[in-house]
């Protein structure tokens, strides 16, 4: 491959984030990710983090994979919250984000030529990252248009791509962009089929402590599946609103972890020394802090979904775990992209397209609803408004 | 190749900062790195990042390349510094850390198969990186045996390597481990290859404002290059002692920027958002606080090169910019990594053994002296007296 194709594959004009560096028109709402204001991070995180710089010296540098005393008290968090042992010597890895987390592990699996199940639609950096490694995509796709039945992803093209030599699968749970929680039953097929063919399956599960109520998280980790044949990616960049710290976590078998550790050390040698600081905090919110955020993010989640469920198209699944919600837009008389655009250019909208989660999602926008309230209803009423307008009849 | 072949090329246990990762016995001292106990940061730092986090929602996300505001600033600091225009707008990206826009750098410069000149000893990372892409290296030695000469790369090598196709140099200045400034001769010379062959020439100047009296730094991008053929890496981790940051910059010109931000999208998505602050207080230090610092560290080197002195071996150079020392031994009776191991294990001294630094290296250690004075003499004290004992008569 040269150089120009395979950045040719990295774009990033419309990735989350990148949409309105140059816009002069002031943002309503940037839907793109969540607005730490409207929720902020629990308290004591930056109190956490300055005294971590006043230890000083003890704790600007770490071993790459973070803080000894953090690596032991995260593992206990962690082993609790996902039902499996996690040993904090060698199965537990402090990462630059959970997003470097990503990036990390597919390094330690994927040699170019390698084939690699995406779901689609699923976090935009899946795919790229496996382009970036040379590897092969599999794509096998989510349903989860109609919300009366269980998010699943395709079995039979799974089982193929695995049959075909597909060794790792990547996937979220929660899913971003569409907030599909996967049942344990459905995990336990997709683990199945792991099983069957040696395949290994990295999970993101970024939001999988804001799950809405009337649903119930299960862990693959403690789902029955191999320990040496799972790698789970978890961080408190976003129920918790830390995001701007860039610091997340990976479990899973050592010899993963430890080639994790390894490009660790040439991608940026560890994440930064004081930031680990919040992990302290995370797991240990006072009572209340996180029933409280899921029902808040609960009530905007209802009040959007009511919103965009007569704009036609495919509707909107209402969100089972995480902030996205995806709807699918009616045929419209511009392209979804020129939609985009406009909310942006014109209403200081910022909304992802469809396509950022996988190329046949041409006519869906993500909207992160960890917004607040009343802005996000006003940025919702524009969207629903354009869309109106722009509908064809 | 296999994925154990590329991680076998990625050993991390004698990586800086690695090594004493599980032992029982205190540290004395941690040559490995810089002691920000004994340096602390400039003041302000953890207010300016106090003060991001407190502001919220406009710092806790950036763009990829990082706050607009500070790629203003920062961009009219490093054109002052560099002594060459710098354009906040396309030519300044933040990266998480020096370290990684280094990755960041070769990542968008090397494909599988290019070739790479490396200098050796240079910092360990490079090479690792080179391999980690899949990149051929060449290396090119840097002669620094004799301090009563400049340090000077080998320019035949370089022009021959240059000749057979490699399309990018990549080497620090001043150099990490030999603590060598290059000569703006010289690297008009290495520019001249450079501009004769069209090769890139990535250039990490992490330690350029620590250079000790009697030395004239260049920068390598205000000295005839042009623009469009040389990336220079800075950051505040090290004079500043601000690596538990994780906060550096890259400048170069935009289509390489534009690749580094396209694979930084993939790699961590931002430097931390709030940790971007400290590049408010980078180069405003208080008046004399920069010459205090150099004048410090002058005076610890000056001490540790008279006690490495008279070793015998090959001798120690003195540090012309930075805060590295890297005697060569004596012939030994045991090999340098078991004295290595001897240091840490039995003394709490962690050096560096100089193979990091490059193969060939097998009878260096490096020490970053960026230590506490009265603890630096006493570990150096241990060292020379192990050496002592171990030399072969």
């Amino acid at each position: 491959m040269t150089t120009l194709d395979r950045f040719a594959k990295l774009g990033i004009e419309n990735a989350p984030g990148q949409q309105q560096t140059r816009d002069a028109v002031p943002v309503l709402v940037d839907f793109s990710h969540g607005d730490v204001d409207a929720f902020p991070p629990p308290p004591g995180t930056v109190e956490a983090f300055t005294a971590a710089f006043r230890a000083g010296a003890g704790r600007a540098y770490s071993p790459y994979r973070g803080h000894g005393d953090l690596l032991e008290s995260t593992a206990a968090k962690i082993a609790g919250f996902t039902g499996a042992p996690v040993d904090p010597g060698d199965g537990l890895m402090i990462t630059p984000g959970t997003q470097a987390g990503l990036f990390l592990a597919l390094a330690a699996l994927v040699e170019a030529g390698d084939k690699v199940v995406i779901v689609e639609p699923d976090y935009f950096a899946n795919r790229k990252i496996v382009n970036f490694l040379g590897g092969d995509i599999l794509p096998v796709p989510l349903d989860f248009t109609d919300p009366s039945r269980p998010g699943r992803i395709d079995l039979d093209q799974l089982d193929e791509a695995a049959r075909r030599g597909a060794g790792v699968l990547v996937l979220s749970n929660p899913n971003n962009p569409t907030g599909v929680v996967y049942s344990g039953d459905h995990l336990g097929e997709i683990t199945a089929i792991a099983e069957k063919y040696g395949m290994f399956v990295v999970v993101d599960q970024l939001y999988s402590r804001l799950i809405h109520p009337g649903n119930t998280f299960v862990h693959l980790r403690s789902n029955g599946i191999s320990a040496d044949r799972c790698l789970t990616l978890l961080g408190p960049s976003k129920t918790e609103s830390l995001s701007g710290f860039r610091t997340g976590v990976a479990v899973g078998p050592p010899v993963v972890l430890k080639r994790m550790e390894q490009v660790l050390a040439i991608h940026s040698l560890r994440t930064a020394g004081y930031n680990q600081a919040v992990l302290e905090v995370w797991f240990d919110e006072p009572d209340g802090w996180l029933d409280r955020r899921i029902a808040d993010h609960h009530e905007i989640m209802r009040e959007l979904v009511s919103m965009f469920g007569d704009l036609g198209g495919g509707g909107v699944r209402p969100t089972e775990g995480g902030s996205y919600l995806f709807p699918e837009l009616p045929p419209l008389a511009i392209p979804v992209a020129e939609l985009v655009d406009r909310l942006r250019v014109d209403h200081g909208v910022v909304v992802t397209p469809g396509t950022e989660f996988g190329p046949r999602l041409r006519n869906n926008i993500r909207l992160n609803f960890s917004q607040d309230r009343r802005r996000a209803v006003q940025a919702a009423t524009i969207i629903a408004d354009l869309v109106r307008e722009q509908r064809l009849r």
